[in-house]
């Protein structure tokens, strides 16, 4: 029995948040009612705008509250003629954090998952299409994930691509940088073998 | 650049929770966008209310949004005549889940801590000294952490429910249960033989 049947609806639904459990909830909710209130105030409303504002930009399917969203709008961005495709806005996120890539995106949503009942049309393949065949575009980079479904799906829109003439890269595989060759799986460092450079 | 100035805010909103980095809040964000969104609005409104509702039960001081706590308002537990008194309302929380306890509370919000501006006042000390002198309670049992500076505010609380002859008990320190005798601190052993039980 707490003290508050509103508290432990908080808690409660604090849950919904990925990797909060009920013992972190207990502890979230009493530091925010402890010593955040107003910053609480401004996370509830935040939330709340978020999640009735932001849908899909028109363009890359990223998350966005306009239309167009910036990425796509940025006409450096456009002349640069090159379209990353990544599984999800995360994804976008992480390649957009290396600082080295500056031009357009699409995000998936997800990867091909007949079994899940993800085809073309969940994955906004038509948008894709219809930016592919607008001529913009010379070169499409592939970052799916380097997992089965990803480089499903990857193979998948590469075939897509080259019916319009459009030069396809891939992300490259191998061993990540700072890693230790010690704690690299099998598959990796075979794939960084086959993938060698001339040095 | 995010394609979302407003889920950037949300981000660095999320981030006023404890234990919630730049890293977890991307994925708590995205995963609320991706999956979660009515429940996003409820938790945005719960939280608003909480923050807005929620105060202190002016008995027990623990949180509440009554003025008098479901706990204080109980007859039986009132006739118990047993008052437990705690450093927060987490520490009441874990007492309540023991299942073992059946009298009233009293909730601190910290210990005595005269370098940080922590004396009497700060504790809520002037409602306890009201209930003690009610004649209401005929047990107070001491739950302050077992710090120093826990021990500190209950042996100052100890001596005042002495001045009402009232009858003061403490929290007994020990091994754990379950625990591994291997991995508790040797102060923790030290207590648990000087406190020895007869078997």
């Amino acid at each position: 029995m707490s003290a508050s049947p509103l508290l432990e609806k908080l808690i409660k639904s604090l849950q919904i948040m990925p990797g909060i459990g009920p013992r972190s909830a207990v502890r979230i909710a009493y530091h925010l009612l402890d010593r955040r209130r107003e910053e609480s105030v401004q996370l509830a409303d935040t939330l709340k705008e978020a999640v009735e504002k932001i849908g899909l930009c028109s363009h890359c399917r990223d998350y966005s509250e306009e239309e167009v969203c910036p990425i796509c709008a940025s006409f450096k961005r456009k002349q640069s003629g090159q379209l990353c495709v990544v599984e999800t806005p995360s994804d976008l996120l992480a390649v957009e954090s290396s600082g080295n890539y500056f031009g357009q995106y699409f995000v998936l949503h997800g990867h091909l998952s007949p079994i899940d009942g993800v085809g073309p049309t969940e994955l906004g393949i038509d948008i894709l299409i219809k930016r592919l065949s607008a001529g913009e575009v010379k070169e499409l980079i592939l970052a799916t994930n380097p997992t089965v479904e990803g480089d499903a799906t990857a193979s998948y829109i590469a075939a897509l691509a080259k019916r319009y003439n459009i030069s396809v890269s891939k992300l490259a595989s191998g061993v990540p940088l700072g890693g230790d060759l010690d704690n690299i799986d099998e598959q990796t460092i075979a794939a960084s073998l086959a993938h060698r450079r001339p040095y």
